[in-house]
Formats: structure tokens, sequence, C-alpha cells
């Protein structure tokens, strides 16, 4: 099968190359990856910036869709033909992470998805919702569960509340359509009036230019009449977590979910004991999550923001525009 | 000033006359009632089916909205003008009822709301939310804070999940209306073509005729690819619900609200244990809660079903018509 | 191997033989139990009371613990001479259940524990507290589990709180033993005054004899000054579920669990919506419930109440006893 | 009545006066003050290190507890002799907190409970528990109601978890004895030899001396064979934040709660995702919440760990000795 080599760190290392086709194992099924997306991390994996022990050659990437291929002889929930998302955390099915259901995590531990074909435990695949391509798809797992897990499973948003989305990414996007489809109030910030109009079109109630308005938490406040936003999950890291916090009214939740901007937390205790907040460190999630994710983008036909498709053999290009950091939504990579 | 006083038992003893106006004590606030509605609690109240106990004469209902017209000198929450809702429980501000909480309740343990004006302690209003008037913001403290309080606080229903509504009484059309707004799918009974026709104008994703299919759990059951529903509220009491038990799937949630049916309820053990279900009694909700429902609304733009809208002077009637169980959605009386 | 095999419906057809020791598969433990322990559901099993469709010869019950005598070759979490429990619901790992966490019960869907081995696939184990002989473990899967899960996993109970426990079998003891340790007050019921005076050198706080008070939520209410408890899990069903509903204060808890008595509750609604009370059907738990319970049992040095041990060769007799009702506490089988 | 007045910020300022004795409103009573407790804060605000704002003269403590002298004539449920404590956040009566329950905390928007005499509203009060003297149950309201707001409201510890608690003040033994009592696990840390005997005395399961191991968190994980506590408050903000996230494992709840080293957090993102760890700051608690610890105190036989009793005549002298840190539990101040 083809596939997406990285021979060593740095991007120009990401090969297409020819491999063996895996075969799958009694209780595992073998994907035809449609299409693969691309997330923060997958970059700064390849380029050896997040850590330099990862074993190589490796096959990158952790997000993907397709179409059962073939099963493992005890394999009897899917069957060939069924159109499934790959899970990131596989052994994480319900309830808590554990240190034991984080062993596993799909293009870290595991060959990625972006190659022809993909073998993974039975129990580690959730069913496409109908309304979705495979490229649709393929950007759920990761920046869609990431959102769901936030806003839903620990943050418990209900409608009428107020939610903060930040920037244009994978997982903020997700978090103003989840937050939308819960019938919250959405506050989305972006860099540039374009992008902001953006936000407006797809349901956004209230736009803040973060470029024009550094200190933007103040503008939250205003929008919200100074009782501040219900929830928000936090992106960049070090550079925005303080107005994160100061973000959010009583009881707020601030989800800390992304380090693009620095890991190091210059934290207030007096903003987060005055207004009883919750920092709220995690993962993605759960199987279940993402089933719960799935049947909310069924039934509310939500159609996830895709940025730009790339075709396997542009590979690089996908994670360079990636790594640039001027996306609108999801940058996928379509397996044909 | 004008109000309806119920003098003897039975709808004919309700009687419009003209009594002194209440003063607000220093913590109260008198409104300016502008409309009401009615609740089946309301009729049984008035025959004396729920109990011949009640002190006469008594100005009946629960349910009501309007405008502050003056306020004790103590209050500062509120001011003339403010348009308002009253809560049903009165002391149940937050977090769980307890026997305190419960000692105040509109027009049970108080005078109602069937008057031009009512006093109300500070605490026991809700801001009307913006795009309702009074008439339809008058059908929210009991029908709608019951609808909130059983599927967004009790089960917490997230999008994507299913919701059973029995019938076209306010609290299951404000059921199907939450769940919407929160992005679940609904399956909405009723008992004739032309009612359920007007639920999918409503947005209900599925409909069932339980007059043509009495056994109509199994109906939810068919159309949920045998899984059942998330969550129910059970209106009808002893005749609705071992359907209603049969109707939800694992950890699936029955809301105990009503009784109109009768109160003995003949539950099967094997079905409750088999499926994890939980039943759940509980009667309207906190202020918190109302003000969360308000929030969604108004974010939503939900507007309240009204079936009709009676005068003052026609208070028998509406109370006739509600007591007749031919409504689709709430039986308003406009005080004006 | 020896093993109990059930060759026909009744206890009779008990019989002591001579069967092939499993071997495990890659993934799963041979373990060598040492004692199983009896339900009232094995009794119900056995006599075909519960069901005539259950295949025939089996090895009856679902309660035991052991020593890992050899690991399938994929084992890696396990080793030869790790004492361990059984779990009862094998595929109920975290979370809530679901219909296909639900599809393997040890002794019901996969051979039982009356045998000298039985192979356990590796997730379906839990390392025994140090503090608990074989016999004494091999009462936590299911009594334990069942008792855990009530109060600690769905009532949340918490010191300080009250907790009503009914009658002498093992759910019931160990409800009481879980709940003393959690710092809660325990009101427990027996019928006859030996067996309170048992109770109440367990540590019960208050005890009332049911035979002598057949109103004995009357008791309930009068100990608690009318509040009534937190939760109780209610084990006969039909004769007992309008006295425990009654027990229960504001928002209490009433653990349906168990169907000695009759699976037809006749419940009135009225006391159920008056109190906000949660009834919820369950069955044992998960995993993860039965390692809290084991690192409880642990810390607070609980020692399971063991009403009698007999040899494998006397089983007639120990499911003779469980059916008689006599019991304090559980009956185990010792094999050795 | 006599009172302690603070004149000016520093201890010096608080000086013994002779003021003339509050009366009850209507709906508030008037407690004879029989003990005073201490917190950090007190010294803070006393000296002005928090704030110079707050207006003076003042009478400091927010933590109390006496014998109602007299009630307003719309109190109904307290009566003359009544056994009182004194709530913190008054108007926080149940539930989650809100803008508007924070607005008067005893002691720093109120007049304080140095005096002979105090008007409390009849809602912020609580009966003390019988086993209790009213120097005991004055260090309840805000160290005792913070340990178990954090513990028991937020992070939901049960039985056979392990909660780690840092050093002897009054915080820290609370959560010791409240968890011990709800049959957790106890690692508590302390300077020096000697108070680690003591807590071993009182029950600690395993000690750490934070001096001879400035890296304790290794020892914490150490002693827990890897893999973290459940739970622990963090006590002194910036010099032990980051060991105090390094001391919890998966799911682990940090509680934000003291300030005493510095209010600058310098948190690491990584550890927190990696462990999915919940930073949750927050402020004493409600009113449901101090009675639920006053059940536990009094079913469990909880007696507060008391350091030094001082008259009111010597307050400066109680100020001092709290200001120096080396107590070990509450300093009490008696008023008689």
């Amino acid at each position: 099968m083809k596939a997406i080599q990285q021979v060593a760190f740095g991007l120009e290392s990401l090969q297409l190359k020819e491999i063996p086709t895996p075969t799958p194992a009694p209780h595992e099924v073998l994907v035809k990856i449609e299409a693969a997306s691309l997330n923060y991390l997958d970059v700064a994996l390849a380029t050896g910036t997040y850590s330099k022990e990862l074993p190589l050659p490796r096959i990158p990437t952790s997000d993907g869709a397709g179409v059962v291929a073939a099963v493992g002889d005890k394999v009897s929930q899917w069957k060939t033909g069924d159109r499934v998302m790959i899970q990131y955390n596989q052994l994480w099915q319900n309830g808590q992470a554990t240190a034991a259901t984080d062993q596993i995590r799909t293009g870290v531990s595991t060959p990625g998805l972006l190659a022809e074909y993909a073998v993974i435990p039975e129990y580690a695949l959730v069913r496409t919702p109908v309304n979705l391509s495979s490229v649709e798809a393929a950007t759920l797992p990761v920046a869609g569960v990431t959102a769901w897990t936030g806003l839903m499973s620990f943050a418990g948003i209900k409608a009428g509340q107020t939610v903060l989305t930040q920037g244009t990414g994978g997982v903020s996007l997700f978090a103003m359509q989840i937050a939308l489809a819960a019938g919250a109030r959405v506050i989305a910030t972006s860099s540039s009036p374009e992008k902001l109009k953006k936000l407006q079109a797809l349901g956004a109630h209230e736009v803040i230019d973060y470029k024009k308005n550094p200190d933007w938490h103040e503008e939250v406040k205003r929008i919200t009449g100074g009782a501040g936003v219900n929830a928000t999950l936090d992106i960049a890291g070090a550079p925005t977590i303080l107005n994160s916090v100061k973000s959010v009214g009583y009881n707020g939740f601030v989800g800390l979910v992304g380090f693009i901007g620095g890991a190091q937390l210059p934290l207030d205790l007096f903003s987060i004991v005055g207004n009883y907040i919750r920092l709220q460190g995690y993962s993605v999630g759960s199987v279940q999550s993402f089933r719960e994710l799935a049947a909310a983008v069924a039934i509310n036909n939500i159609h996830p923001v895709i940025d730009s498709v790339f075709p396997l053999s542009k590979a690089q290009e996908a994670f360079r525009h990636m790594g640039s950091g001027s996306y609108f939504g999801k940058v996928v990579i379509e397996i044909s």
C-alpha cells in the first residue's frame, strides 16, 4: 500500500512510500483510510519539536476515517463496507481515563493513518455519521472529540449558557458548532475581519477581534454584561491563559487542551478563587464521548469546517500549511 | 383590584371580584399580573379533586407574568417597569429541594395570580426573556420549569440523545422545545393525526399515534433501532408508566411529574433493573433552573405553544377547557 | 478438576464431578478457585425458578476468589500466584453499563465458579485486598459490588448522611459496612432480637425489628426526627418497596436490587414526587466500582460477614441453607 | 458589650472596647458569641496586607459560635438557648456560589465575631453538633467548611481513595479528619518530626517531612506506588502548587484555597493535561455544606484540633501567634 513515512525529523522527511499492507489479527479490523486530518500535534511530532524520542520510521497522523476492508475472524460488530472513524485514545472506552486507558494513542504509539490501510482494534472504531463524507469524518477523532469532551463531558454546557471559542483552529470551530447545537450562545474570537465574518456566518452570536483587542477578556465581560462566559477551551496556553481565566464567570470552566503558544502558565490565584473557576486538563476523549459526538453531528446535521484538502502526494504541503497557523478549520489529506 | 376568587369547590364558584390591592412589604415586589396560565393542578385544586382542605376563599393559579408596579423599600434588584415571571416553589433558590424550600408554592400556599396585582418576595421573580410577550411568559413558571428540571437538571440531556414526549400538554410541548434547543432528537406522541402534524411542524423528528398504537413503547423501540430513548417525562401516571419504562433504554430516565391518569403505579422490577433505569419524582424546580430556562428561551428564541387565550372574565371557560384535556399547548388567561 | 455440575433443575441435581481443567487463551487467566459464595440468584437459577432456559449442564455460582494458576501468553498484568477476585459483569469496565457491557455475566453466560479452576479474561479480575482471605474475598464480587454501586456510585453517600439497611443478607450487610466506613449513620432492620444485637455489634447506630414493626418506615422516620434516610437498597421488592419509599427523605435514593419477595411493585406516585425520590434499578457494577470497593475494604479493614462455610462436597446443603433465608451474612463454599 | 475593634491597620491597633450591643431586626438573631477562631485571612486583613481599603474601625474575625440570646419577631426556626455556629458566605445557601451569594462574608462585609454579641440573619446559622463545645465549634465555619467543600462537594472523595494534606493549619487538619471519617487513606505532610507524630496519632496513614523532602511529591508518588493521590488542598499557593500538581494522579483534584506563600502560580501545562487534573478555585462553602459537615462531625465524633485558646483580652497575642505560622490546629479566642 501507499503510505507517508517519516524517516527523520523535519517535514521534508515525510516521504510517500510503498509498504506492505497490514493484516488484521482476530479482533482487529482492516480499514481502508479515505482521509486523514492534521492537528498541531502532528506537526510538532513530525518536526521533532515535541520529542526527539519517537521511533522512526513512522507513519504520521492520528485522525482518520474510511471504510472497513476486512475483519479479523473474531470480529462480529463490524463488516466489510462499514464506514468508520478511528478512535484516538484507543483503550479509553468509557468513564474516566486511567493510566491504563492512556497507553495506546493512534499515530503516536501505533502507526498513523496517512496510509491506504490501517489495522485497528475492533473496539477503537466509531461509525461515521450518515451526513458526513469521509473527508469530513476524518476531522472528528481528535479535534471534534476534544471539543465535545471539554464542553459536554466536563463542563456540561446547557442550552442558554455562553461559550467562548478562541481562534479558528479545528478544536475551536468544533466547540462553536457543538455549543450552537446544544443551544448555547457563542462568542468567538479571531484575528481578522474576514475570519470574524466567517465565524458569524457559521452562527457565532458575537465576535471579537483579538488583534484589535489584546485585552479581549474585557470585551467578553462587556458582551456578557460583566458576567463572563460559562466555559472556554484554551488552545494556545501561555499567551492566552490569563485572558481565558478572566473571561469566564462564576463557576466557569477553562479547558486546558493546547500548548501552541507555550506550556508555562503564569496563573493568578485570586482570579481563580474569586470566581470559583475550574481549570481542567485533559486529552481528547473516550469512545463513548466519540459516539455521543457522532450522534450529535448526525441529529444536528453538523458539517465540520474544512480549511483545505490535499492529496496524499502533497502531504508535506499539508503539514506546512498546518504549521503556518493560517487555517480556518481543518486541514485534510485525502487518500484515494 | 379585580381578581378571580374561588369561594367554594367547583368551577362555577370561580368568581370575578373587586378586592383590595395588596401592598409590598420591604423585601417584596408588587407585580401587575398581565397573564396567568393554567395547569392540570389548578383544575384539581378548584374542583376539590386534589384536596378539600384548601382554605377558601382563594385566588387560584400558580403560573403568571407581568410588570413590576412597585417595590418594597429594601428591594434593590428590581425596579418599576421590569418585566418578570413568578417562581412557583418560591423558596427553592438553587441546588436540591428540601422540606424548607417546599414550604411556599405560589397559588397553593399563597394567593394565586388570577388577579390584577400580586405581591411576591423579591427572590421569587425571574426576568422575562426579551423575546416573549407576557402571555407567552406566563406559561413558563410551572410547565416550562418542570420540563427543564426533568430533562436538563436531572436527566442531563445532551445534543444527539433522544427524548420521548408524551401528548400535547404544556410540560410535554416544553420538553420537546427544550430538547430540540439542546440538540436532541425528539419522538413525540399524540392521539390524532392533526396533532401529530402540528408536532412535526414544531420540529419533532418522529411522531407516534398512541391511539393507533396502544403499545406505543414498541414503536419507540422500533424507531430507535431497539435502543430506546434516553429520557421521557411521564405525565399521566398509572395508564402510561409501564410504557414509559419500556420506552427508555440503558440508563434511561423517567421523570415522574404527573398524575392525570392516576397515582398508583404498577411497576415491574425486571424492566427497571435490566435497563438500569432511573425513576425520578420531583415537582417543578428552583429559581436557578427557571433562570437557566429563561436564558435558553431567549438564546434559542423559543416561543411557548399557546392553545388559547381567555380574558379574565371568562376564567371559568378557561378552567373548563383545561379540564377537558383537549388542548394543544398552554391555556392562558390574559389580565389587562 | 473437580466441579459442581447442575445436570437438571432442582438442588438435588447439583453434582460433584470430575471434568477437564480448562486452558487459558492468549488474553485469559486460569484461576485456581479457592472459594465461591452464594447469592439468591444462584438458588433461583439452580431451581429453575428464574428461568428454565439456561443451557444444562452448567457449573453454578457467580461469586468467587482464588489464585492465578497460569496466564495466557499475551497477559502482562497478572502473574502466577496473584490473589484475585472474579468480576461479575465481565465487560463492564468503567462508566455506565450498556447493552454491550451486559453481555457476559460470570456464572450465567459463562461457566460458574464452583470448580477447582476457571478461565477468566484478564480484564475481568480484581486484586484481592491484602486483609482478606479467599473465603472472605469470594463474597465481594456480587453482594459487595452491588452495595458499593448503589450507595457510592449512584447515591453518592457522604459522611454524616443516614443509610437504612434491610435485613441480614449479603448486600445489606455490605451496605452497612460500606456506609459505616464512609462515615454515615446506619439504621438496620432485622426480624429477631438476636440478629439486631449482631447488627449493633457490627456498628449499626440504630436497629429496628421489622417483625414487631410491620410499618417499620414509621420507626425510621421517628429515629431520623421525621427527616427520613438519605438512601436504602430495597432487597425484597414487592413486600418492602412501599416502606422503602416512605423511609427515605427529600432527594432520597431507593436502589432497586432484589426481587426475593416478588417483582411487581405497587408504587404510589405522590410519595415519590413529594419527596423528590429517585428509584434506581441496576445490576451489580463495573470493574472500576469493584476496584474502588477493594480499596475501601483494604484501607478500612472491612471483613465481610460470613454466615457459614461449606466444603465443595456439601454444595447442595449450602444452596439449601441459602434458600432457607435464615442466614446472617454470606454463605461460602470453600474449594481446596 | 465588649468587642475587639481594629482602629487602624496593624495588630497593635486591635483594641478591646465597650460598644453598644446590636439589636436583631425581624428576621435576625442575636447570638451571644462564646468563641471565635482565627484564620490566616484575619491576620492579612488586620495588618492591611490583603487590602488597605477595608473601612475602619471594624470588629475582626469571621469564624465563631455561641448561643442564641434573642430572636427577631419573625424568626421561627431559632429560639433562645439554641447553640449555633455562624456561616461565612452568608447568602450562599445551597448549590453553586453566584456573584449574588458572594456579597456578604461574615467579618469582611459585616462586623466580625470578636465581640460578646453579634446579629446574624436567621438563614446564616447552623446548629452546633452536640459533641462539640463552642470553643471547638468556632473553628468550623471557615476552615472546616473549606475542607468539606473541597474534598466532599467538589472532589467527591470516596472511601478507599487517598488524600494528601499539607501542613498543620486548620484547613489541612480538618481535611485529614474529614478524609478519615469518609474512609479515605491520608498522607500528611509537616515540617518537624514532632508534628508528624501528632499527625500519625490523629490517624494519618502516612506522613512526609517536607523540610527533609523538598521534592515531597516524589515521596507521595513512592507511597502510592506511583499512582499519586486523588485529591489535595493547596494551602500555600506559589511555593507548593507545582508539587501539589505532581502529587495527584489521574483525574486528580487540586483545590486552590490558600495564598499564604504567594498568589502567582507557575503552572506547567503538560503535568496538568497528562494526568487529566482539575484545579478548582473556591472560597469556603454553602450553608448546605456547613450542615453536611456538622452532621459528619456529630456522627463520627470528630473533635477539631485546637492549637491554643486565648481570652478576649489577649486578642493581639492570638493574632501574633496565628501570624507566626507555628500552630498545630486552630487558634481560638474564648469570649465569656
